[in-house]
């Protein structure tokens, strides 16, 4: 049982051959900036790097933002060029990898399917999985199955509301997690305090390049007020949004992934354990806060997992 | 194929008799103060009026609070007298209704079993009940299944923490929904206000007995301002909290029930919608908002459908 699994992402996609749940290759292309077609294009060029498409047993794809995973299109990825609207992505990759069987799914949910079967949430039986990045992503892992929901949108931690949070998120909405426990719209609040005169080692290390998630760990590492802060706000958010899917859905465990969340390491996840802690219905709930532990293939991984359903 | 609801509440037992899907007699009796073994025997009273009890597939009842569906234990259900740390409720009855089959679970889930399989759910897939009345209960039908979750706690949409809530949780716990739109919660507030000296028809017409929901209704009805202003902060955070249960779980279907919303009618359910609506990650969702269409006898009518799965 074969698969080639790929994470398409923003600038970058990353391809891995999956043999018995081992990844026997790997590959890397850079993410075009022209549309749809050098995308499809791009993802055939790193399934080629991996194998002969017909001699494995499919190719899945994860895909950042809204998926329909039935139908396997991309129903909105504003941070995929091309990928605003609706675009019939297992249908273009089936004309270009002639008879390959294609499953497209949500790039965090292929992450935490990953981490789920070889992962850090082995064994548990309702998993949340959240990805703090860019932005905040979210998978639910209930009963060993992905829930996608009827609208395909299940698992966006990142747009629950919560307490304490005003300011507007990314997709236009006041009170979103992502406002607030978002790197870009951390970065955009430093630079916010930083243009009214607050000094801030954030903006000194990131220039005018973008504010990476290296940067925010030396300014925490410096003692910087302004990091300090902006982290103590997306924690004690994250603790809140993690507490409330606990209410709904009763999890096991919530898995923390995505760049951000890896480079702050141990102690960011232990403190978000600790903000959900002080949040929950059920104190004494079995509920574990844990960091993923598959690291940058995760995404690639779980999409190789998920042709096998 | 025939079966024995019960909904056992704090202060009344509901029992009906459901033959294909028709009640076909219903009885109620008052909830004995006496402890466990008074309300295992009402109960068993309660289900000898409505037939004899090998005659039916099996008696199902509807606990409030934490219940674990698999043992048919009740966890912790604070507003039952003796019920306050686990009973063993369905073995209990069981002793008592030899030979019987009998199937417990949380009140909110039967409820919402009944509004999906019977009344204003139906032909949803996946559902979210919110009973607003004493408290804020809730229940999840994913798939056509109550979703329970590892420690029989989910769906409890009350204890969800949402935007702008201080107030504490008769949990324990911090900004809780329930400690904003449960109807004890307002009375609590309204109380505390006209302690301070604001004056409100609230506590004119309760007095010193207990703030029924029609006293809120007459109370809105009459332009009471200490009224309005309580409905305004409990319809904002019921839609904070409903738009994140729709990110986390994707819903199309949330039903309203409860003895407040009930007695408020279509127009607090239609605020309730609204202001989900301004928070909804996916705005164009097919996501709807309905009032319950069972009335009292849901809980009972739930509890007698899940004896048959």
């Amino acid at each position: 049982m074969a698969a080639i699994g790929i994470d398409l992402g923003g600038t970058k996609i990353q391809g891995v051959l999956v043999d018995h749940g081992d990844v026997v290759a790997d590959a890397k292309v850079a993410t075009p900036p022209g549309g749809v077609d050098d995308v499809v294009a791009a993802v055939a060029d790193c399934v080629g790097r991996l194998g002969r498409p017909t001699s494995v047993d499919g190719v899945g794809v994860g895909a950042p933002g809204v998926v329909d995973a039935a139908t396997g299109d991309v129903v909105r990825a504003p941070n995929l060029p091309g990928f605003e609207a609706r675009v019939p992505l297992a249908a273009k990759l089936g004309e270009v990898l002639d008879g390959v069987r294609i499953v497209v799914d949500n790039d965090v949910n292929a992450a935490v399917v990953a981490e789920h079967r070889l992962g850090a949430a082995r064994g548990a039986v309702a998993v949340l999985g959240v990805w703090v990045g860019t932005g905040v992503g979210g998978g639910l892992v209930l009963d060993g199955r992905v829930r996608r929901g009827p609208a395909g949108g299940a698992g966006e931690i990142g747009h629950m509301v919560v307490a304490g949070v005003t300011r507007r998120c990314g997709c236009g909405q006041l009170g979103h997690l992502e406002a607030v426990a978002g790197r870009a719209a951390m970065e955009v609040e430093a630079r916010r305090r930083h243009d009214t005169g607050e000094h801030t080692a954030l903006v000194e290390l990131a220039g005018a390049k973008r504010m990476k998630s290296s940067v925010f760990d030396k300014a925490l590492s410096a003692g910087d007020a302004v990091a300090r802060e902006l982290l103590d706000e997306a924690v004690a958010a994250l603790g809140a949004a993690v507490a409330s899917a606990a209410a709904l859905v009763d999890l096991d465990l919530v898995v923390v992934g995505g760049g951000l969340a890896d480079k702050l390491g141990h102690q960011f996840v232990g403190r978000v354990e600790q903000a959900v802690r002080g949040r929950l219905f059920l104190p004494a709930s079995a509920l574990r806060v844990v960091p993923a532990s598959l690291g940058d293939l995760a995404g690639a991984m779980g999409a190789a997992l998920l042709v096998s359903g």
